[in-house]
């Protein structure tokens, strides 16, 4: 709302949405005036309604709403930043609509990359990254279309955990796996961050963006998350983008593009910070990693069922049912589940990929009490 | 040479040229088999002539010859790198006819870059940077011409004597002045790296290839040279170009562009390097820097002035008639004295830049005798 607001001539907000934040979502609402909003959670419709009573902005409720307002005729970008699984049917629907997409939300490609990035082909609809690897990617690519890729790096910070080792990962609480160190995101993210799960996942997503090869997509441990992604080109030239922490960088340049518009984010000092730091990520102390890279090569449903068993193995984690180690070893468990039960066979629409996602939280719940009685 | 010769279905060499080195033009021509060749100094002409008897190639000499054979028609690209100001007058000559410029001869925009760039605007001549700092930023500008550059950032190793106190590099010799720790280059720009006068040079060639102004023009020391160039956008993105330091990486790319073409160049491994440092440059420790950046600022022909005193100086310091600190001493002594003189007036055209380039020669020559005393 921050790069938009100071883009008045250029953007205007049709749709605002929100899950449980009803307060938010009401004061956006007052100063954006969008057509309407959609509070998700329908316990909220009423709050919602009585804020925005002497206001023009229309106010919806419940999820099946979010479907039906990405289509209206007057968006023309969606930015889908629902955290999850449930970021799935809005953005669907969306692409059905032909609205171009800003995705922030990348367990779609996760849960149904082939599908999804098909569907985008055939309605001619361009999704955009706004994760911000994929963004620098997506930046160090422009202009460069014709030119074949050799291969691409994904930075990863290496999370809170960076220097421990597997035993001191084991000890690992909540409150230490909440605390990133140079992003401020959402809980469910940052428990990716700290595990590599999330770096797995957009292993899985850079795949599906930009058409690549498993191999070719790799990831750097740069602790410092000034670089954020780089492309090597056939020549051996590295192209880079480098940038502060800021999310309003991605966003902007995704929203804007081919333009770039004036952002508040810190201008870089490189003298100021003196080096950048680099290293191999280790698949022993990170298995996440390792699960997501795995579930790739493997293909089929492996990442949809590696998606949706993470999402309940980071629940459990916050709720303080498994440990740290838990997460991988709740999602390995489940893979392994999976294929055990021959359900691993690749979803060819929609409506087979939910019923992988499905029986895959299912089947990580079965195995959930197991992995808790070894995890404390 | 390397370059080319991998991709004979792309390129093929028309006129090859040497100044004197006549046994690796004649060896080049009889692997190349190129339409003709020139070599500059008339004493050799004899000896490459007779080599060359039995081949369909020709043979020219003399360097009104240069200027002759990069207007020839089967010329699409002339890549001009010859050392110094020797380089200015063929380079017009292909602008003239309306040639690709692939320039590696930095001199030429240092002592006339208002006029060639004009003359290239009319002509209708690209003109393309070899040097790998520029190469590095025409990289991170390619499919971002409608989005203003905030500033680039040039990036200098810090030569052999970036650690080297005030005191220390009064006592360099020409041995250690002629080790480069990253490039392999001439004794001439070998020189000019441990002076950082080349990264002034390099400072006032960014101005006019990429059309800047002065103060968007920064340098960082970078010991490892793997970091070239980078661009600082106006929403706070900035894009680099990296790559093992490598020649033929910025040379394909000048040639092939915007096609990118297999190279020999090591692949850039991160993770093994470990990190990449960055500091502010010295200007009390390195006054070249400054120089150049000052001629830049002074605009007129202040910047052709600095080159003719520099070719000067580096000259009487391989010689051995200056210290290493008397370069730069030479160089603001002969700015200073065109000031007093009042020859620092725009040149109106090249013959005027030529004179001016002439007249700073003579008065470098002048000022050497009490430069040398005060340096040994």
């Amino acid at each position: 709302m921050e790069v938009i607001g100071k883009q008045s001539h250029f953007f205007e907000a049709e749709v605002l949405c929100a899950n449980h934040n009803a307060e938010l979502l009401v004061e956006q609402a007052l100063k954006f005036k969008p057509n309407c909003v959609v509070i998700a959670d329908e316990s909220r419709y009423d709050f919602v309604k009585s804020a925005l009573e002497s206001s023009l902005t229309k106010v919806y409720s419940g999820t099946e709403a979010l479907s039906q307002v990405v289509q209206m005729e007057t968006v023309d970008i969606v930015l889908t930043a629902m955290v999850g699984y449930a970021g799935l049917k809005p953005t669907i629907a969306a692409i059905e609509a032909g609205k171009t997409i800003a995705l922030a939300n990348k367990e779609t490609l996760v849960v149904a990359g082939e599908l999804i990035t098909r569907m985008a082909r055939e309605k001619g609809v361009n999704i955009y990254p706004v994760d911000s690897e994929h963004s620098a990617i997506f930046q160090c690519l422009v202009g460069e279309w014709h030119n074949p890729i050799e291969k691409i790096y994904l930075t990863a910070s290496g999370g809170p955990f960076k220097g421990k080792t597997r035993d001191d990962l084991e000890h690992v609480t909540r409150e230490q796996a909440l605390k990133h160190p140079n992003w401020t995101m959402g809980a469910k993210v940052t428990i990716d961050s700290a595990t590599l799960m999330n770096k797995g996942l957009e292993v899985i997503e850079a795949k599906w963006l930009f058409g690549l090869k498993p191999e070719q997509v790799k990831v750097i441990i740069h602790p410092q998350s000034i670089i954020h992604g780089m492309v090597e080109y056939r020549d051996g030239s590295v192209v880079a983008q480098l940038g502060s922490p800021d999310m309003r960088i991605p966003i902007a340049h995704c929203l804007a593009w081919p333009t770039r518009i004036d952002g508040p984010a810190a201008r870089l000092d490189l003298a100021k910070l003196g080096s950048l730091t680099f290293e191999a990520p280790d698949a022993d102390r990170f298995p996440s990693l390792a699960l997501g890279r795995q579930a790739l090569e493997t293909g089929g449903a492996a990442p949809t069922i590696l998606n949706a068993a993470n999402e309940v193995a980071v629940a459990a984690f916050i709720a303080g049912q498994i440990g740290f180690g838990g997460i991988a070893d709740l999602v390995e468990a489940t893979l392994e589940g999976a294929e055990r039960r021959n359900a691993t066979a690749e979803p060819q629409d929609i409506e087979e990929a939910l019923a992988v996602d499905h029986m895959a939280r299912s089947l990580a719940h079965e195995l959930l009490p197991e992995i808790a009685a070894k995890s404390f």
